[in-house]
């Protein structure tokens, strides 16, 4: 079957000051049983009704159409007691494809994930980001024509195409304006050129938005009603944000630019104009930049023979490698960087009050755990908060990928979560 | 006429992700077009169809229940060109009114709001902190029933009493947590103890959310998406949010908590626990203190006289006139200050991507100026969205009442507002 349906017609940014009408709300309803359903892994009617707060026969009756629509299926029935056993309904996975790309500094991700969010291919190339946007745009086409080929997918099931970027980008208009760790990227209309090169409606949006929706529909969000993910990416750090159960993006697609808040206004200078930002202490290649200062300096370090051999050779993947085996100088700086991203988060869950912080990104990989370890020691010493809850940092579910599945999830976020903004009359 | 219904009962807490029904759907609608008639201060029904995307029909309906319940009314005709006249139609200003407190450090104020959004009786109190929580609510009570006996406003007009005060706080419950801002408060049930001593419904806000929402009601914030106004009492510095269209609290009433945000790690400690924090900086009581060193430590100040008679006399009153006096000394600290609150600022707009900020509360008397034009200077030199678009810095129209304006339109608001939680069924 195919869902590829006009839902792109309706964007976040419609007015919620707008009134409401009958076949949004039927909609909105439906999308909301849709969710619990997915969020519960499985449901039936009863529960439905109960989480929802619909009645029972609304519930039958969305639950009549979701089956004819082939987005569900009957699972296993269950005994409750020795009453009559009610009938649990599931998500039919193969209802629906999506594809995800994303879009790093060195690296691009591909991913092709079911309705159940499940990643059922997954491939990467090194990011052609010397050869411009041009053929970084080619590079992803030919490669999501390849996966999907490979996967025996029918292309009519496949409801679009996710991708994910470093920001700052229009997510409306799909439009990434210059962003300094994609050099030669001045307002690249990268949702028109793929649409065109692929023939899939596309939607793009920041790698931490991109990440924080990925979370909440597959991941350890969901159902958290307001939460930040805290994307760490070889080019840098943002957040991507929800709150009261709704994505938040900002006026300008940009909420979240955490790695641009100061830690401290006479810091040394950034490339965004500001002094002292979270970018300059913790991203890979603020590291990257001490580690080596630190080795020219003479220190004793398991980095230093490929140091001598060559400087370039000692990259983050390198420091990472060295922190997991105790060396000594690559452990500090790693610690250090976490410890003043722990400040950013501590700044950021003050500022928003969230339930809950994830923590994720490809830099991280295999340094999740110090991460987490520096920031939530931070965070739950420090933030306003902090006398009366603490709130929980969880290392990101879909892992390195996070950006990617994401992006996935954004296609089917947009046509299967229940948004507020659906509610809105267009006018 | 009589409106302090029943809407107590439907809390910002519902859950979002509850499914919605007919009548929630009317009563948003209702709201909606309410809300469409206030900001613009009067629409035809054409118009209204138009800003809200309703049908002119479904409009005409709700029209007609507005003015059956008083609450709206028919203002001048106005011609469109030579067509048949339209009728315009406003708020009726006397429908409804509501009280409003702001419990800051130093001083009480208290105004009574029509529907309009106009203040028609203020009066203010010095707050009784050192007696404690209980003098403090016995005063408020009894100054709002003499306020609004000499008003000559009937109490069952009243719709309600809404109370700004430094958080933490639980908005929900209307209880006030343990406050550095008053000393003896330890989980004072404010709500509850109000409404035994007054007979009115009492909605408790933090003050940085009141005043945002009074701004929102009544200021320069009509219409804007989202925005931050930016509350500086006596006491402390906190922010109060808009976004997408909705109050933001986040998790528990402490979103905006920017005056516990850290500009420096290594800063000196706060007694919240963090270092370097915002209001360590900015605050009133710092200027204060660091004007009295400098004082000590021989300056030359038109402030010093004052000081040789007694150090206590220089106050962050008496500081704020010597600056708008042109005295050195005092401007340098206000100026710091106020820089200082200017990168709190870039740190919170990059954090929210939000449309507007507004700057407001009883400390900025007579130096807003100042403070809006060095955190203007500093965030649109510095917010990484500063390469294509400013975000203004705007006064509060409430100006120094912004906390109790906004505390009277928090009972209005909650009444009124197209709230999109008021569409979620309560399970």
């Amino acid at each position: 079957m195919s869902v590829a349906s006009s839902f792109f017609d309706v964007g976040e940014e419609d007015l919620m000051r707008s009134g409401t009408n009958l076949t949004r709300v039927r909609e909105y309803n439906q999308q909301v049983v849709l969710e619990a359903i997915r969020e519960r892994g499985g449901a039936s009617r009863v529960e439905i009704a109960k989480q929802t707060g619909l009645k029972e026969q609304t519930v039958s009756n969305i639950v009549k159409r979701l089956l004819k629509d082939g987005l569900v299926r009957e699972g296993g029935k269950e005994n409750s007691n020795g009453k009559k056993p009610r009938v649990r309904f599931e998500i039919k996975p193969d209802a629906a494809y999506a594809v995800g790309v994303q879009i790093d500094k060195d690296e691009t991700t591909l991913v092709l994930v079911d309705l159940a969010g499940v990643v059922i291919a997954r491939t990467s190339r090194p990011t052609l980001q010397e050869e411009g946007p041009a053929a970084v745009i080619e590079q992803v086409a030919r490669s999501v024509g390849q996966m999907v080929e490979a996967s025996g997918v029918v292309r009519a099931d496949i409801m679009g195409l996710g991708v994910a970027s470093p920001g700052p980008l229009d997510h409306a208009k799909g439009i990434v304006f210059e962003t300094p760790h994609l050099p030669g990227w001045h307002e690249v209309h990268l949702k028109e050129a793929l649409e065109r090169e692929t023939g899939y409606p596309v939607i793009v949006d920041r790698d931490g938005t991109a990440a924080a929706i990925g979370e909440r529909w597959v991941g350890g969000a969901r159902g958290v009603r307001s939460f930040a993910f805290v994307h760490v990416g070889a080019g840098g750090i943002g957040a991507g944000l929800f709150m009261n159960d709704q994505v938040y993006r900002g006026a300008t697609s940009i909420a979240g630019a955490i790695g641009h808040t100061t830690l401290n206004p006479d810091g040394p200078e950034c490339f965004c104009g500001n002094r002292g930002c979270v970018e300059i202490y913790c991203a890979p290649s603020a590291v990257t930049t001490t580690v080596k200062e630190r080795l020219k300096g003479g220190e004793k370090s398991h980095l230093r023979e490929m140091f001598e051999i060559g400087p370039d050779r000692v990259d983050f993947e390198a420091i990472r490698r060295a922190a997991l085996a105790e060396d000594g100088l690559a452990l500090a700086e790693i610690q250090r960087s976490a410890g003043m991203l722990g400040h950013a988060v501590v700044n950021m869950v003050n500022t928003l009050d969230v339930e809950l912080v994830v923590l994720g990104g490809k830099a991280l990989r295999g340094v999740e755990h110090i991460y987490r370890r520096e920031v939530q020691g931070t965070l739950n010493n420090t933030m306003v908060a902090s006398h009366w809850r603490e709130v929980p940092i969880e290392l990101s579910m879909a892992g390195d990928d996070a950006g990617a599945v994401g992006a996935a999830s954004l296609t089917l976020h947009m046509a299967y979560a229940p948004r507020m903004a659906s509610l809105s009359v267009v006018c």
